[in-house]
């Protein structure tokens, strides 16, 4: 491609809404264009590098076995009525809009229904599964705020794919090739990335997973182990338990703690480390109006967990202080396990503890050297609290530490959920009908490509990875207007890479200097670039500068095009 | 692809409301399926056509040097507003909505406002003209009955494409430019087409051509040639001006026709030919309340082309049967051209008459043997009629004959309509700002898939052009259940064919009986067919069917997958 004929975008100034870098950079690389609040237009050099995405995702999906359709981007608000999602879907990111007959529809912010519908009216026998639809789509999500560029657009594209199976351990198969195919799609784009339990539940067995691409712009905290593949986001890690204090129990005390009604003036005023109190959250309970949370006193409550206990109404609702003072009879800031008359759930650091401080359920008053079983008793012991860094990996293996990411993919296994209200069935070999089990798994396309930035990028511009780059190689002939040579042998090049189905740009847009072109071409991110001057034609040779390395060369002329096919090659393989 | 683990969706049964053979075809070969009214699911198999369908128009559109963005479906409303189109847009069926913040938006039907929005902002200079923007996109039309199928439905998919120019000459290479490009597209279909001018302007010249797919189906009409390449719309097609009539001038009489007030009446009484009659149509006009339009008494007015003359008012509007008393003086039914005092305009053919018969302006009565100059004068001469089968050609070649075509393709000059209503200009060598030039070309991607069907089937179903078949050869084994060697072979067979690149699909499904099978092999269309039986077995046979030609053929196994491979590269390059 001829830059002259070409639309190259770029821009110098930074957008004022850009936060984040590849938001940033694709507008001043002119790869996308703002057209309203989270909606974009791609340009020729954002559409390329999209295409190329589309297609690596394109060709494992369907490597994998799965079969591709296209369902429409405006779907009939009926099928959300039919699974219960129409009222209450996510909180009304759901575009509806009417048709002229002021027929209700959506504009699809994913697909499950319609594809339940497919599944139900086209699959008829055991015979047929199991089977995994997918397709790269248009979708809509009305954002309250979108920002971050495509990190959190309205309109944005997705590969989602649903899977349809006759029991769980088909399902279950399905779902490890798809963490196959994204573990593929991630690698070929070299990104460093992380398959992130999802799910609260025990290690293994998940029925969730989170692929995160690693960046520090990432909007979830992910927690890692230090020495093994374990993952999972802070919400949803598990904070194992740790090993009971063995601790000589000492004398109880009862000690005034006038105005001191937080951890931090507690522990400030009795002169400990806040690690060696507990606090205890009251909420409200299922069974019981009240029920205690004892959290260490350097812990987080983590309501996720904590609301799923049975004991805990859910969503989780913290007690008005005024019925604390009825039912307990003293004010939030002095309440402890001890001797207290509704249902103690105790954390498991908490319960680990000994000599631990407490409220003593008398105002501005404190315990100290509280011991479980002498002094308090828990109802129930149960992981209540975020994990925090330095905590054990819960599959036993080193320990967590924190990093940010950005969430590319999702797979899910759905179970019955939309096949049973839907009623997708299909009939068994004694031609009896199955509800059957379904599989989810989306993969932000769109997003992918605001992804990759984040972890190729400098000061600079953008640094792709050659698979995803819009262009392989740009040439920079110098002063070309002025020397037919220069123009000539930068042609020649361009030629005979083409004619090795390199892809190339020249760059031979009059008007601009050889230093803005230099600084576009780093801006967009073209991994190889070629300088073909005067100087180095007296020698037969060009500059050469890699954009990821940042190393720079004089090259031959001659065997130039398969030197850069070769290299091209090695690097789309490896 | 194993037909065991694919998505063959067919049907016995032809749904209700499909009225077109390729409406009926898509539905029972399983290729798309219903939604809503007037918008599909593509399945597995459709979806195959509709990605080889945008394939041959992205390499056609590459290969003319447009450049591929992607415009988004929900368009801001405020661009509709600028561009004078949110009002009024094509009878209400530009869908709209708002979004949570109530701003008003739109699902784009098209997208000249948001193209030009990018060309203004994007291009600067003289220099970066001229270019051509194209995308390959889902469009939505809020029509109010949706119909045939993919032929009209509301949700679809076009490729459109936007060229901007310095001037009105870079407009008409890069115009004539994607003429070529669309017939290269629909010759490489295969598809019998024409392109057809959709301007009432004179030969050459034409700012608008429609590429018509030529099918029985086709809701429009086109007027042909015998003997050249003229083809148009027959509301647009020139009805030439015929010699006059040299016959000697009789004399004239008024007659009685009483009862007599349409031209079939008024002839039967005088037993003439209604060709040799007028008709008086009374409209409305622009200087004069009312303009007389002569028209043969067997031919029909064309208000499209009366609308644009100077002396009609536009839109056309016919005059009301008081003021046509009022006026003139009598009732319509006895009206002609003589004596009359309001302008008379004459249709080209009715001015060549001599001696013909038309209404006297009293009631009830009309004149015989009137002659143009003796009898009645005619203010202007104008082609206002439709043509009719025998006409002979504008260009002065052959005479016209009629054929029902689909409109596949639209190829328009806009000019200055959106970039001076948008103030897209770009500055020219002297640093002046200069409105660009704006074409605008459209092809129907869904509506190709229905159109080529259209063209290609018979009585039991599709019969696909090998370069945008689903698949190229089915492979139909015949009871591999009972037979290891058949399934043996078959496989073989099947292997060795995906070893060389072809798309074969082998029918290995479990309970589908050989008949059916067949069945539906015919009616998806696969070009090439081949059963492996233990018959043929015994001679390294398979039998062979050709589903274009009908013919069959038994042929050795040995070098079967060389054999087709050369078929196919022959019939994909044809």
């Amino acid at each position: 491609m001829k830059a002259s004929r070409y639309t190259i975008a770029t821009l110098k100034e930074t957008p004022a809404d850009a936060e984040v870098a590849s938001h940033q950079l694709l507008i001043r690389g002119g790869f996308i264009r703002k057209l309203a609040s989270g909606i974009y237009n791609w340009l020729p050099m954002g559409l390329r590098v999209l295409h190329k995405v589309e297609r690596i995702i394109r060709e494992e999906m369907d490597a994998s076995g799965a079969l591709e359709i296209s369902m429409p981007v405006v779907q009939p608000g009926e099928l959300w009525v039919e699974s219960g999602r129409w009222a209450e879907y996510d909180d009304g990111l759901l575009l509806k809009l009417k048709d002229r007959h002021e027929r209700d529809f959506c504009l699809g912010p994913t697909h499950e229904e319609v594809v339940t519908d497919i599944a139900r009216t086209e699959l008829k026998s055991h015979r047929q599964l199991p089977i995994n639809f997918y397709q790269i789509q248009t979708k809509f999500r009305d954002e309250t705020r979108p920002r971050f560029g495509l990190l959190r657009a309205r309109e944005f594209i997705m590969k989602d794919a649903y899977s349809f199976h006759m029991n769980l351990k088909s399902l279950d198969e399905t779902y490890m090739a798809m963490h196959r195919v994204y573990s593929n799609v991630l690698n070929r784009m070299q990104l460093e990335f992380r398959p992130v339990d999802a799910d609260t539940g025990a290690i293994g067995g998940s029925d969730s997973m989170e692929f995160h691409v690693l960046a520090d712009s990432g909007e979830d905290t992910i927690a890692f182990s230090t020495e093994s593949e374990y993952a999972a986001n802070i919400e949803k890690a598990e904070a194992v338990a740790p090993a009971k204090s063995e601790a000589q129990h000492l004398d109880l005390e009862k000690v005034a703690t006038p105005g001191a009604k937080t951890i931090d003036s507690v522990s400030e005023h009795l002169g400990v480390a806040t690690a060696t109190t507990v606090k205890t959250l009251i909420v409200k309970g299922t069974e019981s109006p009240l029920v205690a949370l004892i959290i260490r006193g350097d812990h987080q409550l983590n309501p996720l967990k904590a609301e799923k206990m049975p004991e805990v109404a859910s969503p989780l609702q913290m007690a008005e202080d005024t019925e604390i003072v009825n039912i307990i009879g003293c004010a939030p800031g002095s309440i402890g396990p001890s001797g207290l008359s509704i249902p103690v759930l105790a954390d498991r650091s908490a319960y680990a503890m000994s000599n631990f401080v407490c409220g003593a359920n008398i105002d501005e008053f404190h315990f100290v050297n509280v011991n479980w079983g002498r002094d308090a008793n828990a109802d129930a012991v149960y992981d209540l609290r975020d994990v925090i860094e330095g905590d054990p990996s819960p599959d036993g293996k080193g320990t967590l530490v924190f990093k940010k990411g950005i969430e590319v993919g999702h797979i899910f296994q759905l179970g019955e959920k939309y096949s049973k209200a839907m009623n997708a069935t299909v009939l068994d070999e004694n031609g009896k009908a199955i509800v059957m089990s379904m599989g989810c798994y989306g993969m932000g396309v769109t997003r992918l490509v605001a992804a990759i930035i984040e972890q190729y990028h400098d000061d600079k511009g953008m640094k792709w990875p050659t698979i995803i780059a819009p262009f392989q190689i740009i040439i920079i002939p110098i002063n070309a207007h002025k020397s037919p040579q220069v123009a000539e042998a930068a042609d020649d090049i361009y030629k005979s890479m083409r004619g090795l189905g390199i892809e190339v740009l020249l760059d031979d847009r009059e008007g601009h200097r050889p230093g803005a072109k230099f600084a576009d071409a780093e801006l967009m991110g073209i991994p190889h670039r070629i300088v073909v001057g005067e100087r180095g034609l007296k020698t037969d040779t060009v500059e050469y500068a890699n954009r990821q390395t940042g190393e720079s060369s004089d090259l031959p002329i001659e065997g130039l095009e398969t030197h850069f096919r070769q290299i091209i090659d090695r690097e789309l393989n490896s």
